[in-house]
């Protein structure tokens, strides 16, 4: 009943089957622009038998939450490394944070509204952990990473609670925006062009406006 | 049919009613943190007849249109009326209108993500309609008051277009972010101290990153 069709004669289901599953679920939101899957697309694109949803994820909303789980633990992890680096100023540090944003918001676009759904329709035990897992240490990171540099005298002081929001919402806007750009700006997708034009001028303004003079 | 009940003697709907319950349904969003309404509260907490929806809007995606463009009907005549002003410096043209969306996203904290719905269930002409209406005026009207600020050497050189998602993002993540403030900062809502933090820190931060130095 779990085995995809190229699998059945070895009676489990096939190796990478699970990563691949969430893989395509994400390709499948990031190009077209929801936070929403139907298993039979998911299982035409990854060739996979939708019965291994429910082998891995048990339904639907299990396989959603492993994908938020898989891609913020990314991000958790990134961040860590980069607070951790020996010998970084507070600057450099938060330059190369600002590049990953932009980095991560271009891959999995659909994250933070993913996020929002989920916490939404969660109940309370759940929506605390999406915030203590990925909210809260992302806030943490900025709290320590700003309050390094206000105390250095490289950064002006900054509120780094409302820092994180200007910096997440600036970022994850312009890559949820594919529909203004398209009905705006006759611009049909995101390219690489396009996303390093965007971090070039995210990095110039937003350091422009927290470095002391 | 279409009569309330305060009303049935006067043959006609209650004056006032059409703009009731678009009152009404802002204020369920607002507060609910939803773009989506259901008529039976609409009707419970405006106290008129749900058959009133049908008269005035159609049907409820006539309502939310017709929310829609009240709301960014608003927005355009007040940014048209900013840049219009004589006398004013594209620096204190900029403070003001960052003041202004501020307020506005305290007030319809909803609007971008029931604008990026609308376009998103609408067939080509009426996003089109939307785009041309509400999103290109803003767009250009950042257009305008970027170039006056260059040009005047007053602002660094700013992409328009991409300081056009800065801003709004920013503004628009802090104020939808409501289930962010309950579950990571324990804040269960936006009150106008709070509004009053964020106005302070983007105006500080934003025009630290775009005045020329």
């Amino acid at each position: 009943m779990v085995q995809g069709s190229s699998s059945a004669e070895h009676g489990g289901p096939p190796p990478g089957a699970r990563a691949q599953l969430l893989d395509t679920a994400s390709a499948i939101m990031r190009e077209g622009d929801v936070i929403d899957i139907s298993l039979s697309e998911l299982s035409l694109r990854s060739g996979l038998n939708s019965a291994l949803v429910k082998y891995y994820f048990g339904n639907k909303a299990g396989l959603l939450k492993a994908l938020l789980d898989r891609d913020w633990q990314a991000i958790v992890t990134s961040v860590d490394a980069l607070l951790a680096k020996d010998g970084w100023s507070p600057e450099a540090k938060l330059r190369r944070h600002l590049w990953k944003v932009v980095d991560t918001f271009y891959e999995v676009p659909y994250l933070n509204r993913l996020t929002m759904r989920m916490v939404r329709e969660s109940d309370d035990t759940e929506a605390r952990r999406i915030a203590d897992c990925y909210l809260s240490p992302i806030y943490r990171a900025y709290e320590e990473l700003i309050g390094d540099g206000v105390r250095a005298g490289v950064f002006r002081e900054i509120d780094p609670q409302l820092f994180y929001f200007t910096v997440t919402g600036a970022v994850d806007r312009f890559f949820s925006a594919r529909l203004v750009l398209k009905h705006c700006f006759d611009q049909d997708t995101l390219t690489e062009e396009l996303r390093d034009r965007y971090r070039e001028h995210t990095i110039d303004i937003i350091m422009a406006g927290i470095l002391a003079r």
